[in-house]
């Protein structure tokens, strides 16, 4: 999802298809949330870019699925399918309507950031320092969804954002993570990146 | 904030309930996927549950938030919150499409489950084994989410379901978890719970 040339449709299996919708429906209401604590409208056209490829891959999923089905079992089967997927599409579009909030720059109340920031998990960013053992690593080797318990969702790199930042991202010196987690675990990932813990997990990293 | 020490008046202010909706939204999608994984018609209910329960903290937060305001700008704030609040239960009610699905005993196609075991945050069993570390300890001591990365959506003592323990809860041998996380989170959390690895986290359990 780092480039915009992958939103051009490959064939894919409907496994692959269903996989990829779930992947993107989590990380869409998590942006979401984000943009909103953030007020950032970058963010929040991701949200919606994201959006838009939902719905292309739901269709997708829909021309295949109806290709499969050769028996009643298989119909029934099939069907459980698209519901699943527009129960999906359900959410990514609760997601969009949270990140057009944002676009419309409405006036939001207080207590939704602050229940974003206090809810069991929350939404943090996390700046690098050059001192940090994270620096020069990659996500593959850092696992912080494993040793710290922070799951990454995007990345701010000066300027650019980098969303859903794949194992290959190497993290450098004045990145902004945007991470989800609870709250001692984003607690630790900002001791890391700032360089006062010098361990990640079990020494693993 | 004026608004602020109006809700102190009432038994749970707009904050809290708020809170508890987003809090209880992340949990339902959670069970709803742990109920179509393990077919499980106990969590599919649970769900439901929870969704009438969205509805009511619904509507006692529109109730709440209605009186709130007293000029254009808290108007349009307040607004903000109904309009996220309408954007939770969208996807409380996704999540119990999802659980009724179960409920109904739909003949589910192979790839749903595929799809939920192989997308990048998975569901899982964890049992419980005598031997473990975390046996007698309780959830708040372990941290499970930081130190291994693992949310614990549910547990399953026994007959018993546990939905969204909290800190003291203590585990006993031959509990379920059952846990949100990446592959390698959980895989290492099942090591754990096996007895084969011997420390949680950096010793800090």
């Amino acid at each position: 999802m780092e480039e915009f040339e992958e939103f051009e449709y490959q064939p894919k299996s409907v496994k692959e298809i269903f996989i990829e919708m779930k992947n993107i429906v989590e990380l869409m209401v998590d942006l979401a949330y984000t943009a909103i604590l953030f007020g950032d409208k970058e963010i929040a056209e991701e949200v919606l870019d994201l959006e838009e490829r939902m719905d292309l891959l739901n269709y997708h999923l829909m021309t295949h699925a109806v290709l499969a089905a050769r028996n009643p079992k298989e119909a029934e089967q099939i069907t459980s399918v698209l519901q699943m997927a527009n129960s999906i599409e359900d959410i990514s579009n609760a997601a969009g309507d949270l990140a057009k909030m944002v676009l419309e720059g409405v006036e939001l109340h207080p207590v939704i950031t602050e229940a974003i920031m206090e809810s069991e998990e929350v939404i943090a960013k996390v700046p690098v320092s050059a001192d940090s053992v994270i620096v020069g690593k990659t996500l593959g080797e850092l696992d912080l969804a494993t040793n710290t318990g922070v799951w990454i969702i995007a990345v701010k790199r000066g300027k650019r954002w980098i969303f859903a930042p794949d194992k290959d991202f190497k993290i450098k010196p004045g990145d902004i993570l945007i991470g989800r987690g609870t709250h001692t675990s984003v607690e630790h990932l900002k001791e890391i990146a700032r360089g006062i813990i010098r361990v990640v997990g079990d020494e693993r990293a």
